[in-house]
């Protein structure tokens, strides 16, 4: 049912080319991806220079309260982190501004102490590119963000201290 | 009055180190910063590669729907979109990640075809640091803001494409 659906939207060439959220596929360990998270506000920006990108690092409501009111140490259950990524490219009428170009994948990091003790409390998910792959062939996946996010351990796995906003 | 109760809070020390939006003078032109302006959705995010800094581009309701519906040339009335810049360093724990630093300044745009018409449509202000100092002498500080973004006069005066956020 769901490939005739397939074939019949490819047929008629309705697919959308902005992808839904909603429509992403679950990551390997079960995490879904919140549909609403273009909604969610700012906690930070960042550009990671060994590859050439910019990200916009949001939160949903319980992650935003607890930035403003210093309660990250540790982040309550129920916080989530979004992170999209995008290559960077130079704005084509301002050389020296570096601005976003392709997107790349938008990351998720979700608060549950209990649920994700074995992941630092956090539950890792990634999506690729606008069809929303989900990375990782199995839920071992998280291993490798938990690696990196290690060096973060002391700011409870995140590196992103919330912005300034004043 | 308003100078007693100044000396007076300083007096008493109560100004709260994270500046409330709402206290920020206008600008010269009579502009005002909207205090709910830290809760708008995210546009874009960029890097000024000739001052080193970082910066989030947030638009208030009219101009999240303008954008996705891409209704943006030109914006309509009512649209604002603001700008937060920071001083760039690097990560304390991850040397190739930049982010934001200290706090620079936060610049806004108001559409009014009407009222701004003197300006290509829209007003312009800037608030320099977290007392939010007005940027110029006079109101005849924006023709330095439209000299530079006359660049995009195409896009009305716009350089932020808003970002792809699938
Ligand atoms: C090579 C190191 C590395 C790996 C691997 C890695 N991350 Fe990160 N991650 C970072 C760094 C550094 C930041 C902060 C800078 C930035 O915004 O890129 C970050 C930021 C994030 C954020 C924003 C919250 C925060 O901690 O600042 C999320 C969400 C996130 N990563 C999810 C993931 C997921 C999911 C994976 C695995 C699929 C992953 N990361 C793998 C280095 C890594
Ligand atoms: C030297 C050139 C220059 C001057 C002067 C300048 N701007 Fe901009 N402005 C830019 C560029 C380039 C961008 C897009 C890149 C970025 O985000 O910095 C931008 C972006 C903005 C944005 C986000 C919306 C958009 O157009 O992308 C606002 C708001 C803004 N400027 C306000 C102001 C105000 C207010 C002033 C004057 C007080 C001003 N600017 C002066 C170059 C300039």
């Amino acid at each position: 049912m769901k490939r005739s659906f397939f074939v019949l939207a490819l047929a008629l060439n309705t697919f959308p080319c902005h992808a839904d959220p909603a429509a992403a596929p679950p990551a390997p360990n079960g995490i879904t991806l919140p549909k609403d998270y273009q909604n969610w506000r700012l906690l930070g920006v960042s550009q990671r220079t060994e590859n050439g990108t910019l990200r916009a690092i949001l939160g949903n409501d319980k992650a935003i309260e607890a930035a403003r009111s210093g309660q990250t140490h540790p982040w309550p259950d129920g916080a989530m982190l979004a992170k999209v990524a995008w290559k960077q490219k130079s704005h084509d009428k301002f050389a020296t501004a570096v601005v976003p170009g392709e997107y790349v994948h938008t990351d998720l990091m979700v608060k549950d102490a209990a649920k994700y003790a074995a992941t630092g409390g956090w539950g890792f998910a990634r999506w690729l590119g606008d069809k929303f792959t989900p990375y990782g062939q199995d839920a071992q996946f998280a291993q490798e963000c938990l690696g990196c996010h290690g060096a973060a351990k002391d700011a409870d796995w995140v590196f992103t201290t919330p912005a300034k906003l004043p």
